[in-house]
């Protein structure tokens, strides 16, 4: 048996997520069926977290347990991409230690969010077109409070989750304006269900007004999923990177699509 | 009655081209039901010219000849948005004169082409990703022997269309290099059935190698449909531009989407 890391490129629109499933299409069924294709035998395909349905990866990572290529000459990259479809890519495969966990040992997980200030024909699956003017200086503020260890519960949408579980260290968020897309970029080594996009969707609702910066500090300090109840759309929604022991991550914030 | 110029945006992905149909879903059906919505009679719509299925447009023109909207004070523009999907948008709607056509009276129709050379999960859908490296120069070199008054009957997919049919004047082909993408400008007064995406699909032959620039002369010298066989597929072509009486384009040649 032999162990791989690779690394993923999808656009999740059509999956209902990463995460394999039997009555749905998803990324990892995708994904496994072309190993299938490619090795004599697949034993487990890891991936370093969940992406929702219609959530993209830039570098998703996943782990591969395999034995024997079929093809002991080929390419394993190519291979496994002339069996995925158009719309999930390898990026990268190479062997890997036997003890490697996709998900276990996965360090820092940096998503980007791409909110679209006009209409676009083009934008509407990898964007979140918002209509209002928005004030990114104020988003700013407002995810300045946010950054740092606090209990996120506002901002989670699991029913009955403990407080305790929704403790949380994040690391940053960036924000900035490229042309006609605001671009948020969040770091931190875990996040809680569908976070991202309830923080997007706060700060979204800051920039337009109805919110201030400073209800931030509120939502904090008394969780209650009924104060920051907007969950941005996942169509905006990037896995950019995942980081293990050793690894960092400096790249500029840019446009993943840049719409003309 | 009033008479509205409409400028559209859409991604053809989804549709069976702009061609109104009754038993297939396309840009046009989908323009004439907003309308309706909009006004309270809607008597004609008519767009520049057919795009195929899968073929986008950045600027495709319409006229369209309706009675009175519904909401008087609407803005028409914004209430045609709100009832069209995503893929689909109404970029200007001004009212014009009794006259106006916008097929018969259009000048001059641009069109873009996008190949990709790398694999990419975003540009399935916007780019034609072609594995094998392409010679740019050579590509350009045989788009300059193609560029004139002749008959381009090699490049026309309607069987027993007459060769006096097949005579056209291209008016230019820009070619350029921008990043992973190679982007192709076609100029002309009208084009043949899926010329645009035969004469792409010559090109990158050419700069495969499988074909010589000078070919190109060969094959506008002997009309025959064997000799270019190979068609783009329509992810990669958009409707640019289409030009009226007076009417100026001069915008430089960039990328519709660009892929990081």
């Amino acid at each position: 048996m032999t162990h791989y890391r690779l690394t993923l490129e999808y656009l999740g629109t059509r999956y209902r997520g990463w995460q394999a499933q039997k009555n749905a299409e998803t990324v990892a069924n995708q994904v496994e069926r072309a190993a299938r294709g490619v090795f004599t035998t697949v034993h487990e395909l890891y991936g370093s977290g969940r992406t929702d349905a219609g959530v993209h990866a830039l570098a998703q990572v996943a782990h591969l347990k395999a034995d024997r290529p079929k093809n002991p000459r080929a390419n394993l990259k190519l291979a496994l991409n002339d069996l995925l479809p158009p719309d999930i890519a390898v990026l990268e495969i190479r062997e890997t230690s036997a003890d490697f966990h996709a998900r276990y040992q996965a360090k820092e997980r940096i998503y980007l969010y791409q909110i679209l200030r006009r209409r676009s024909a083009f934008g509407a699956d990898l964007c979140w077109w918002v209509k209002d003017p928005l004030n990114v200086k104020k988003m700013q503020d407002a995810a300045a409070l946010l950054i740092g260890k606090h209990d996120f519960g506002s901002f989670c949408d699991q029913d009955g989750e403990k407080a305790s579980d929704t403790r949380m260290d994040l690391r940053g968020i960036e924000i900035k304006e490229d042309g006609a897309l605001i671009l948020l970029r969040f770091r931190a080594d875990r996040y809680l269900w569908k976070q991202v996009r309830r923080m997007t969707g706060f700060l979204a609702e800051v920039g337009r007004g109805r919110y201030k910066p400073e209800q931030a500090q509120a939502l904090l300090a008394k969780p209650s999923r009924e104060l920051a109840p907007y969950t941005a759309p996942p169509s905006g929604l990037f896995l950019e990177k995942v980081l293990y022991t050793g690894e960092r991550f400096g790249a500029a914030l840019n446009p993943v699509v840049f719409i003309a």
